[in-house]
């Protein structure tokens, strides 16, 4: 039973696999908006009743991870020793997030074709918008359940997205600058503190 | 022939208001999806063809001072002497974000309906963050323009959409909780920062 189950599980996600790949080959082909789902089925060598079962549309095609990669993050968040202060926090999303760019850039020709996808169709900027949004939604969660208070479990998230999108603008569509680019974002929110904040409660001395 | 611009400018001016004020009432009593344009026409008492004159749908009414919103921000930063010092810059844009807070909500009412509209219609809130990224993208712009170097200038505005989000999320539906809320997001970025790094390079000693 429990081998016909693997069996089960390891053609749905051949299935799911044929289907993505295709999907992305016809897009760089032909662009996002004239590839029709029947395409995608018919080049993935499944039916259309195959392609519905594990996507509700073309566009989800495109964010096939999504939900795996919250759920990776979440899990090895979890993974970690419990830590409510905030610089700790901080440090891990940082780390986190240089991870997921070279996770997102591991495939470059990939990343390209992603990026430009979104660069090219509103429709999908904007579910990517909500994508990373909903991870930021998750992480911030995940930090409130373990202690982070507020308003650093709902910022530290938000601030990392900020740092992400910074070095995605910065790396433009090269791969291999991205994870550099974020991580120079994040080196620049020391920056951002006046020195004299970062004293001791107490010293009233500026630095600078 | 001033004199008969400026009237017809108060005349579109007003039609326009009037657009805005009807469309705001029905989405109220009805909700966003059952009001047609010809309901917010209709109850402005202009024609549809007035409606498309100033609007391209009715989402756009939602958003109908978005443009002067980012135009005014912009003119306001190009008011203030030049400066490309990164705690100044961030100074500065702490101000215009709690500013920007306070006259989002100086009508509550509205500021309420708005927010409900959006956590209620995905398309709405979609449109919103995009109207965000843009004035995020329109002040790196006068940012880089006025010599703040990268990635200061892309990272800034993203930090400080980071603090509104945030103040956003813990304000929650009350008006006169989010310049405070905000202000509070910016003031936690004080903490992100581990305190040794706020140390002048070369003394390489913790203070905690």
């Amino acid at each position: 039973m429990l081998t016909a189950m693997s069996l089960r599980q390891r053609k749905q996600q051949r299935a799911r696999e044929q289907i993505v790949d295709a999907a992305f080959a016809l897009f760089a082909e032909r662009g996002f908006a004239d590839v029709t789902v029947a395409d995608i089925a018919e080049r993935a060598e499944v039916g259309r009743t195959t392609f519905f079962r594990y996507f509700g549309d073309k566009q989800e095609v495109v964010f096939s991870d999504e939900q795996a990669i919250i759920d990776d993050w979440i899990g090895r968040y979890r993974a970690l020793p419990p830590t409510t202060d905030v610089p700790a926090v901080m440090a891990r999303l940082r780390e986190f997030t240089i991870a997921l760019c070279h996770e997102m850039t591991a495939d470059a020709e990939h990343y390209v074709l992603h990026e430009t996808l979104l660069a090219d169709n509103p429709e999908l900027y904007d579910r990517a918008t909500r994508k990373f949004q909903r991870l930021v939604g998750a992480m911030s969660a995940e930090l409130r359940e373990r202690g982070v208070p507020e308003p650093a479990a709902t910022l530290a998230p938000q601030v990392a997205l900020a740092c992400y999108r910074t070095g995605r603008h910065t790396a433009g569509l090269d791969p291999a600058a991205l994870p550099g680019a974020v991580a120079a974002a994040f080196e620049q929110l020391t920056e951002f503190v006046p020195r004299n904040h970062a004293l001791p409660p107490g010293t009233g001395t500026r630095m600078d």
